[in-house]
């Protein structure tokens, strides 16, 4: 398996990321549904902007690209660096992509686990062609991980949508928020695949658009029935009974099962929670920080506010008019019925079984 | 006054709608706040389009140009008919105005209101161009009304708003959904022209994006600090204590409290109730509706979901893809901390109250 992983990565119904003849490829998700445009990033510049401008977005799918960054560093490196200055170079660009998107854990997870096994190479005087190929290996295995734990997280989170179902997503939490899959999709899409009738209503989740753009184009590829809705529209659909259940993705999910994840999450946990709806969270246990007690210690991204401002490089709003954008909100753990990961469903009190599904993820997989 | 009524209609900041030799004009709400383009309707036909387009929107400004709409119709049928045909038409006309905008009571206020002081003019056997002099007078006298009421709002209002108080308004409840002054704005431009520190925090409302568009262009101009967000924001923000009260305004207030209005206020209350904030309603009394008993008897106009799918004429989601457009939601009155109107604010129980505001604004004003 690993030989064809070597190529590009998992198989999907269609691709996010993957690496191609020493680049790193992404779908350019700023120019879906429209275009179908394909990156090739080919320096660590390349791979940063692209996770900072958001053309790759998702926090698996962000880590799976940092993974591959952190290769695409070490194959150039490796040609003219020794081992001290090869790790020297792969923790600056560690640092750096870091830098790029603070909320989601996701990618300095992945990027401590690429450390780590450059780290372990260079302890075991590897030379610096065999560390390259080592941090290939562990980003094709972060990426192949990501699509088995999307899997998972279908399987156990199907049985939660109600038969002839109406579910609202946020975001996009999709297949190109991860490998190919999905997370809070997942659910959608395994249940959908087993033959059961749903509906999914899309926030289309301003100012990005994600969900208009990225999920109504998975839904309607995979042929899942949706209505799209502005988020405006969630509280009213909500006191219509037009809504059964709410699953949403996860950027980080801290020890107390407090969730950071797209703005507007917050709201609709709030809504479902005046409505007596399940509020679902999905996410890989990646996606767990058991370092952080609670979501006031999480960092909020705060993104340029011409993103409120301007619709696809249109000025909407008067020109001199102060905007906010904070990108993520904080979803305290007592408005979630349930957080799925690829290891179960928990209910809560959270913390224990966080902490014991964190800690599986961290186990080496060997 | 009249005289000077007779040329345009009162005079305020900008002109919402306006009467110029026998036609109405209007500011073309859908091309601002980037271009101040002014639409002139010489026909029924026009005044109609221009509702209908929702180039005049907000339910005050809808009800004075239906008015000035029947004055226009008055004046062109008074050439060549006599009383019964000039009924007849004036009857149909007002039926066509109605049928733009389901939700609004304001504007089937409006017209039946001017169709009253017809069918006076007509008992009395007026002349074919006296009567459509009485109802151009009776178009300006609502136009002026509104703009009195509006003002009286900004007062009763007012003191509501904490000092340093930081409001969250939804949509466009100011000048260009009235005459010129507002009612969610009116005790924000009362508050301010009194010194009074303040900042607004201003949903963009999706999908026509009024907030984005006309209210932070009004307070830009009013020199009223503002800082936008996207619908998806006001949740974070009240978690985060960056609001003290949100004000709303409202297109058809029914005999319980329960209130019509645009779409994502009814996520609003549910999210102030949540944060324990104050939740108010501005609306002159032409906006209460005491023959409905709550809000599921309001009809909520279902417009093109084309303007879900689409902004600024780009498409933003995939071609073929399903889209809801409820303009409006319904918020229960167990939800509102308190509606002001031009004569007074009134606290729960609201139905007596109701009752009473509505039978004075139906008495005649002389």
């Amino acid at each position: 398996m690993l030989s064809e992983l070597a190529a590009s990565g998992p198989t999907t119904e269609f691709r996010t990321v993957w690496w191609d003849a020493g680049a790193v490829c992404l779908i350019d998700q700023t120019r879906l549904p429209h275009t179908q445009a394909i990156i090739t990033c080919r320096t660590l510049a390349d791979v940063a902007h692209a996770i900072k401008a958001m053309q790759v977005r998702g926090a698996p799918a962000i880590g799976i690209t940092a993974a591959y960054g952190l290769a695409l560093v070490a194959q150039q490196t490796a040609v003219f660096s020794d081992l001290p200055t090869m790790l020297a170079l792969l923790e600056a660009a560690r640092e750096t992509l870091n830098a790029q998107r603070p909320t989601a854990i996701n990618l300095s997870w992945a990027t401590a686990r690429m450390l780590r096994v450059a780290e372990r190479a260079a302890y075991m005087q590897a030379e610096p062609p065999t560390l390259a190929a080592r941090l290939l290996a562990e980003a094709h295995t972060i990426h192949a991980e990501d699509l088995a734990m999307c899997h998972a997280i279908g399987r156990h989170g199907a049985s939660l949508i109600p038969e002839r179902g109406h579910v609202l997503t946020h975001c996009n939490a999709g297949g190109l928020a991860t490998a190919g899959y999905g997370t809070a999709l997942a659910p959608i899409r395994t249940a959908h695949a087993a033959g059961r009738a749903m509906h999914v209503y899309v926030d289309e989740t301003r100012p990005f658009l994600q969900g208009a753009r990225l999920t109504a184009w998975e839904l309607q590829q995979a042929n899942i029935p949706l209505t799209l809705i502005t988020d405006s529209m969630a509280g009213f659909m909500m006191q219509q009974g037009a809504i059964d259940c709410v699953i949403v993705g996860a950027d980080r999910i801290v020890a107390n099962g407090d969730v950071a994840n797209k703005i507007g999450t917050y709201t609709l946990a709030v809504l479902a929670q005046a409505h007596q709806l399940p509020f679902y969270v999905a996410a890989p246990s990646s996606t767990i920080d058991v370092t952080l007690a609670d979501g006031s210690e999480i960092p909020i991204e705060q993104r340029d506010p011409r993103e409120v401002t301007q619709l696809a490089g249109q000025q909407i709003a008067p020109l001199g008019v102060a905007a906010a954008h904070p990108a993520f909100d904080i979803t305290p753990h007592h408005l979630i019925t349930a957080i799925i990961t690829e290891q179960g469903v928990i209910t809560p009190p959270f913390g224990p079984t966080l902490a014991a599904h964190a800690h599986a993820a961290l186990a080496p997989a060997e």
